[in-house]
């Protein structure tokens, strides 16, 4: 059994978790048998000085068919 | 005065601030006079294409009885 | 084009994503042109054995003026 | 002259370099030209109280086709 | 779910593999439920100019009774 | 919005910045929206007792389409 | 030969090495067969606007019992 | 003798050298006494599938006047 | 409550923890508030073939007044 | 007691741990007194699609003669 | 075959690709078979608020003869 | 002017800096021209339940002669 790993940036208005999902849920458009991530990095956006934007840098580990 | 530290990976379906306060109050439940934690890594379970558990690793903090 | 980094340790009794934003929106106040930050460290307060505060350190990018 | 990344898991009950061996052997099917692989973590998974699997992912790194 | 994690250093005259499997299996001793382990630090003990241990240092991760 | 990342390796004889080019002008063949990178490593090759070429390790970030 | 390690952050108003001692001694009290220790943090807290505590966060290793 | 420590991100559509240049001139501007700098992330923008400018964030130390 | 962030090199013939405590001394001329730091660097100057000062890299932090 | 610390990469088609093993009996040749050893990086050479070298690199620890 | 890992500080007064240079063929007058080199710190000298040299730490990989 | 890298463990029963002390008072025998050094490891010796070494892994910095 091997796993292959993509790297993904998901972005939200709401929260980090949220950013995310946000990322596995574009991921899990292209690609099948996600299994589970890892965050590497979380960063925002500010705009007219509040936080506009929360981005969570994610390494997502999915299933490669047999 | 001397503090432990001690390592738990708590888990969460809403997001990691919630999984952190799972792995703290599971560390309650058995160690005394807990004081701070530092989250050593964010990740979570994928199921069916989408985000089914968010997990917190934290560091835990306890002062040692006198 | 130069930005400057200032590094900021915000609270919340919320969660990790507000703790960011109160560290931004303190920074506002004194700086001007923000324009992103990055998390640096997550960490937290614990009181009575429940998690009192969540903290996020994060260090805020801004413009200097031309 | 250009080389690409690709992170991928292998898996082996074996030991560590059989595991790498597995991830290289699997990236072997889909792409060309692969060149040298990098360990970034070694794992294993536990079942009945004994190791049963060990996990090493590698990044490798192949030439791009002119 | 909350998993607890412990640190252990496993020793083999074998290779790695062997002394992080040491590791797990001195962990099964006392701790109930493991469930995987990732490698922190690899070294060894020289003795007259030649490997005569290698060690693993490993994290192991366990699951907390309900 | 969703951001992908790739990792690359340029190659320059002339320094470490047309190395780094020169790996986002190969990934520019094949991927659309670029956006930005980060140097990851730093590396180069040595023959006949000089550097022959330099090696920039780059993460580019791209725009996932809509 | 197996070890197991423990984190302990010792304090002390003289310096590094004393704080370092007293995590140290704290853990000989509950532990056998301590065999040495590394340095992980090292911090302290302010009153009145000097250095009031140094922080000395160790691992220690110790021999299991065979 | 005390240095203090400040963290600037410098542009330039040359190369790295130069960007860390950027950032000890506008740092010159303010600060007195710089002495020497340390480069923490070499970054860069793309814009139209080229390398449209190249940053470096870089830490400035600079004497504290006595 | 939020706090902020500054990084200071001190210097003393004596050691470490008296290079903190003069990093900390020097920040308290012009910041209040200050509550704790943690050391990112330990480092010394060399003069004759011994050790001439002794140089802690502190990151200090202190409480912004309401 | 000082010891000093030399960087060694050794190679085999055998495994990790054998790569180590060839990289500390190198040392042996020309070193007295080799104590101890890290590994800093596990990397292999791929040929023809199949990994073709393990290659380990170690810091090697030895005493200095009093 | 067997590398042995040297570490060297170049300097430049025109650029990081320079400086690393300038370690290579210093390296080079006293070591054979340099084969290649990874950068692991970036500095600089200010002048007068001026960068007045860049330096480049590398580590410099070469063959053992046989 | 190129500076060159040695790595030593020092060891001392005082303190950290007396161990930094003692690799740089070591290095001094062989090596001339000795600059500045930085610390990488603070680890000790445990005998008796008590601390008996402090170690200090550090970087030595000597120019090479012209």
């Amino acid at each position: 059994m091997v796993q292959k790993v993509t790297e993904v940036v998901g972005t939200s208005n709401e929260g980090f978790a949220r950013a995310a999902q946000n990322a596995v849920e574009t991921a899990a458009k292209t690609v099948r048998n996600l299994r589970w991530f890892r965050v590497t990095e979380l960063e925002g956006r500010i705009t007219n000085q509040k936080v506009s934007e929360y981005h969570a840098t994610v390494k997502i580990y999915f299933d490669l068919d047999a």
